[in-house]
């Protein structure tokens, strides 16, 4: 997960999509719910989504987009849908600069000299600066900082970021993140560190994409772990600091790489589907376990358990490339298939975690409101509160719902998420078995619901708006 | 902390001192008793064990015995007992093999490539190697393995290890660590890496020292962080697999650090010394905030809070050097003083965190077990359960009480201390500031009674026994 897009949300929720007035009801039959129910039962006894998650993140591990990893992912991906018995599986391509880490390391110079725990941000050029370090309370007193008063120095954003439930405070950490490195080159500084956009407590960073704007030159730009953002900020205290950032890292020529697709085939409308999935690469610190092995394993999961039903509409499972450098699988996903809005009868993404489920939103048209409530009774036994109007189209599923897809939202309890977020931790380990289970009897049940639903969920290229990040 | 010391403690329960049958009683007058009981009441109030130990971990930072850093603790320390105002100031040498870590890698070689996080093991040699790798599950597994049949391969060695109270589990640990490098090599391993002697889930290795036995040839050792030793079972169990160790490490010649010394000088009995301390040096991952600048902290604030009431005894607060490398300071202290251990007349050490003290116990004379027990009772009101027979001397006073010296031991909750300890987890943000100040109460409250004690407690070379590892 990459973005942070409550605001995105929200100006949806402003923009009512333009539906017909009169319409047919799009309904669900008592058939349906009735299978659904015992799917959803099933689901909460398989460990089918873990093993798909453990699979990915054992045998390839991280995959940072356009390394040899990001290869095998797509052949591992190809491979599992195979196996799992879905009945096409194809890819897409998507292509985008490649950008690599190499080695990276800092360290506080002088009498207090000690080792700083750092990780380059996604993008970042590599080079070694050495100055003094300016600390800013947040990227608005940065941004207050007047033109070349950080000439020579190295800027380092702290701030706050709380854990909660929404995750919505990564909004914050993301902004410092995506916005700080520019506005202190524009200021003259050489390098830029920052807090790490995370709540944990470790010497593990968070890395994370990073862009410089136009007319901007791009200066080395690191994460420090929480404890040594912390350490840097009492060692500030104390009076004048110098520190070392030294990456080795940068961008090197572009890359072609695939969204994974396996489907299985509708019985009644093959050409309509419904959209689910998660991201194949990750980031290179950690395995890529909650961002995104196990969105990939939850969606995998719920259509292989989905498939013995023999649903009407086509289940597509998306295993989308390269999200966190700049969502360039979502992005070529909606591009390749802008021509069949229509088709893409309802979307969504599993991007933020293995956290349980605690909310459903669909934001669908005004006729399809009563199914997407007949779903939300079915998940409710889960433990998912019906919550219109407060989800948001997850990550890669953005691009296709602003070509005017139907989307609908299923909510990870976030409140850990942001722990290990782009870290080295990110591994198998903090994955909950039983949450697991509830996210693929979640997505197994709001999936095969939607693939039967009589009617449709409003998806219509007439409700295109633009793309939102922040 | 560097040793598991139970099976240690335990012996000296079985060996009971040969103490004379009639001696007079040593006793607490209720004036001191009055006088304690305000200390430790104020110094639950005070936040000077924070503020030493935070000017410790920030100022100087990691500290490895030997590395410049150990020479700025060594400065640091001298200047804090004179800021603080102890009465005398003075070091005593303490030489020893130094040891370097420059840099490590480790990796998954070949169809499952990926890094692994891993920390060369103190008094490794440095060197390179690649090999199929042979888990075992503990280290017995490892020590059942047939002569030579570990040739051309890397031993891995894995087990588990609870989180307890006592900390007891260390024990299965350290001897993974201690003996598994020479057991490796003498079946013919060209390296070994292990389980991290550790009880978190962070991509953070456990480092600590290890040993080679004579005749064996030293092969490069390293620990690998919890998620990569589990990861590296989930791959041995998929088929062969081939890592890489990469260890530029070593010895370096000798090194000649300082015991550092500050003394508040008893009113009555100067000569007779109450001991205190922890340990200086740290490992170098972490800043050495629990292990083990709190114990210098906590010792220092007891010592400095309890000055104005002018002590009969010398408060004597011993900042150890070295003790992580194999107890050299604790070893020099009781070389240098062997000749005085009547004068030692009670020695503990603070060397297992900052987490809650929760048992209190004194290896002493019978005729000052009632002593111990007045101090017991004023300590209890703090959490505190009096445990006669529970304790051990803590890591650098260890040598000493094998001299004869009594001994005390305020033991500290470790529930969380593995998952911290030798890790660069182990920092500041780490400690709890209110268990902190009840740790410096205890010590204030004991350390103060046992100077005011009429009568001693036992120590004579008399009592003197072998000192036990393990």
């Amino acid at each position: 997960m990459r973005r942070a897009t409550l605001a995105f949300a929200l100006s949806l929720a402003l923009a009512a999509p333009a539906y017909a007035a009169q319409h047919a009801q799009t309904t669900i039959a008592d058939t349906a719910i009735a299978r659904a129910t015992a799917l959803r039962d099933e689901a909460l006894q398989s460990d089918l989504g873990w093993k798909i998650t453990e699979s990915l993140t054992t045998e390839v591990g991280p995959r940072l987009a356009g390394s040899e990893a990001d290869a095998r992912a797509v052949e591992w991906a190809k491979a599992k849908f195979k196996q799992l018995g879905f009945d096409k599986v194809y890819t897409e391509p998507v292509t985008f600069p490649k950008w690599e880490r190499r080695s990276e390391s800092g360290a506080v110079l002088g009498e207090h000299a000690q080792k700083l725990y750092l990780a380059a941000l996604g993008g970042s050029p590599g080079g070694t600066v050495e100055g003094e370090v300016v600390r800013f309370d947040g990227l608005k007193a940065l941004m207050d900082a007047p033109a070349d008063s950080l000439k020579g120095k190295i800027a380092f954003v702290d701030f706050t970021m709380e854990a909660k439930r929404s995750g919505e405070d990564y909004g914050i950490g993301s902004r410092v993140r995506f916005m700080g490195p520019s506005e202190a080159g524009k200021r003259g500084a050489i390098g830029y560190v920052m807090r790490s956009a995370g709540t944990d407590s470790h010497r593990v960073p968070h890395t994370g994409g990073t862009m410089f704007m136009p007319g901007v030159n791009p200066i080395p730009s690191a994460a420090l772990s929480i404890p040594d953002a912390e350490q840097l900020t009492r060692l500030t205290a104390l009076g004048p600091t110098k520190i070392r950032v030294a990456l080795d890292c940068g961008f090197d020529g572009t890359y072609t790489s695939q969204n994974v697709i396996g489907e299985i085939t509708g019985t009644k409308k093959p050409k309509d589907v419904i959209v689910i999935g998660g991201h194949l690469d990750s980031w290179d610190l950690g395995t890529g376990a909650i961002d995104d092995g196990v969105g990939v394993g939850i969606s995998m999961a719920a259509a292989a358990l989905i498939k013995p039903l023999k649903p009407a509409r086509t289940i597509r499972v998306v295993a989308f490339a390269n999200e966190e450098a700049g969502l360039y699988g979502g992005r070529a996903y909606a591009e390749a298939h802008k021509g069949e809005v229509k088709q893409n009868v309802l979307v969504s993404e599993s991007d933020l975690g293995a956290g349980h489920i605690y909310g459903f939103d669909a934001h669908v048209a005004d006729y399809a409101k009563g199914a997407a409530s007949k779903i939300a009774a079915v998940l409710a036994p889960l433990g998912i509160e019906y919550q219109p109007g407060k989800g948001e189209p997850e990550s890669d599923v953005g691009p296709i719902a602003a070509k005017g897809a139907a989307w609908a939202w299923l909510g990870h309890d976030a409140t850990q998420y942001f722990d290990l977020h782009h870290t080295a931790d990110d591994t198998m380990d903090k994955i909950d078995p039983k949450d697991l289970q509830q996210n693929v009897a979640a997505y197994a049940t709001y999936t095969y619901l939607a693939a039967e639903a009589q009617g449709d969920f409003g998806s219509d290229p007439a409700n295109a708006h633009e793309e939102h990040e922040f």
